[in-house]
């Protein structure tokens, strides 16, 4: 029953459900934090277990280039790697090729470019994405895509194309879902009709579940959430839908209002290396001189071993330049949306997922 | 019975023994990691509890220029700031004043100096490192010294002569023992007839505990021995002895062997930052390629959380410079130090200290 996709509850467009993987079920909807480079930065497997995180995203294209693949797989998969027993999801490697490499060249095939690292010539393609997410032996893979500009219409129109030629050559490469499924995704930009098209394209190959790319890239959050009321309608009810890339607070409770199931992005641990962390009341930094003296936690809310620290200890390591202000503040930012995320699931199983969500907005957006 | 030193067993000159404080028992022989800016760097205090670390170092110097000790102080103490219910020991602020300030003046009373982060004119005297090392609230205080060049007499015996005075001065500034214990510092380079007079002085005075001071300061390893088998006898029986900022593993048996007690240093936590580890078969570095696929842990003896990684693992996030690698190698190399002084302590109360002694060198030194 790998992969299987059980509802569990809905209030809304909401749903809460669990997905099944060979790495342990998934509660949905969930956020995971990213292991760019196989590690969730300064924050050791047993504090993510000990934080109910459910699902960690880590990278293809920086894997592929340090340590490599192969060097990954003959040490038995990134699960073992990286000593994290639960689900993982692999990106496809185009996002970040387009963003961190230097492109040589785009066809209808693929994508040559440099590495960042030391500038060695490199192809992806969907092939050899699949066979790198392959070697890497994350529970979810997702297709090779091109994420454009989102309001470029002649662009995104060469992207969906592309992103539809090569979701088909990714099955082709990976056409077994028993131990790893394959995750398509719909481009489209903000414009709605195209997102109509990739849509219907995508789901027509009946995956075990369809991301959303290409938002939470420089649009405005009120395309944001037009995207998504636009999308998701054309999502087969029974599958997860991921939408990539998004984690600020307000936007997981704008997805999942929406109908969203799992989220991932970088904020917890980036902020946490520019010494800012969420609270209920919004985000706050603690360089900042008024929390000198200050002996409160972060957020008394919260229940995590950050908590024991007062803001005027974790100011002083943010001057001083301790590392462990990036443990703390990290474990403090991913315990924030974990169990932001996980509030909701159990709002809406109690059908209080709109008073939830109000009041969480009024208080963080104050 | 704060501060009581009870002896458990003893095997030759080696002792094992136990330091009652107001914030608990120390099983000595103990070695004390150092929480330079009142952090043991990347190790969050749980995991040190983990490790069964009872004693940690932390700075005057740094201290008192950053935070601040007043503020430390307004803020509960050291141990309520860094959230460290463990017993503390703080130095006197001289040594890293010798070491990292631009000294502008000496005299017979104290030292001027610049502050190494914003050049701010500072002083520090006997009177000034008792009061801030009360504000600080460490259980352990250590006596204002002169630690000068071991080998060149002229600068040794004027710096005892200081070293003698200040001891007097600080222990009319902290007269009490009550909650915090003051040690004195017995000096004399590498003169045998230096650290006679020395140890005289200092130990006319009946503190709570002696330390060692001015080795590990460039002269040899069998210099250091020598001293120590000179100066050993002259400090009575029955109070704690601490030969300071001594952590090499080889170093710890030659101490314990010549019955100190207490040990602190720096070198756990900063080998991890150049991505070195202690193993028993001697010191590796995890960037070296030939650990590229391997599958072994750092060291099968020792048993802490940094063990359930594999060697290969630990190279690739040294070569990411990835944060999780100098949590994992400071776990690792603190847990080495606190369980090779562990085992010499059980094999104190066993008898066979000389016999653990000779194995662990042979196969470190090998």
């Amino acid at each position: 029953m790998s992969f299987e996709f059980e509802l569990v509850a809905s209030d809304g467009k909401a749903r809460a459900g669990i997905l099944h993987t060979p790495h342990g079920q998934i509660p949905t909807p969930v956020f995971a934090p990213v292991g760019t480079a196989a590690t969730v930065k300064a924050i050791p497997p047993k504090d993510l277990e000990a934080l109910d995180v459910n699902l960690i995203l880590s990278n293809t294209y920086h894997l592929m280039l340090r340590p490599g693949d192969e060097l990954i797989r003959d040490l038995g998969g990134l699960h073992e790697f990286m000593r994290w027993s639960g689900p993982i999801l692999t990106d496809s490697g185009g996002f970040q090729l387009f963003s961190l490499a230097q492109i040589s060249k785009i066809d209808d095939d693929g994508v040559t470019f440099r590495s960042h690292l030391d500038g060695s010539a490199k192809r992806l393609d969907p092939a050899s994405s699949m066979r790198i997410q392959q070697n890497l032996g994350a529970d979810i893979i997702m297709a090779f895509d091109q994420c454009p500009a989102p309001d470029d219409r002649a662009e995104v129109e060469r992207a969906i194309a592309r992103t539809h030629r090569w979701l088909v050559a990714c099955r082709e490469a990976h056409p077994d879902d028993t131990r790893q499924a394959l995750f398509g995704i719909v481009q489209g930009g903000v414009f709605p009709d195209l997102r109509s098209q990739s849509a219907a394209f995508v789901t027509s190959l009946d995956l075990k579940g369809y991301a959303i790319g290409g938002l939470a890239v420089g649009e405005t959050k009120a395309e944001m959430a037009a995207m998504l009321d636009h999308t998701m309608p054309r999502l087969p009810n029974d599958r997860p839908r991921y939408l990539m890339g998004v984690g600020e607070p307000d936007d997981l409770v704008e997805g999942i209002l929406r109908g969203v199931d799992i989220f991932d992005c970088v904020i917890p641990t980036r902020l946490a290396r520019h010494a800012a962390a969420f609270t209920h009341q919004g985000r706050i930094n603690l360089r900042n001189a008024k929390y000198r003296t200050d002996e409160s936690p972060i957020d008394c809310r919260l229940n995590n071993y950050a908590g024991q620290f007062s803001r005027a200890y974790l100011r002083h390591l943010v001057i001083a330049k301790e590392l462990l202000a990036h443990y703390l503040l990290s474990l403090h930012n991913i315990d924030f949306l974990v169990s932001h995320v996980a509030n909701m699931r159990q709002a809406i199983i109690d059908g209080c997922l709109r008073d939830y969500a109000k009041k969480f907005l009024a208080e963080y957006l104050q």
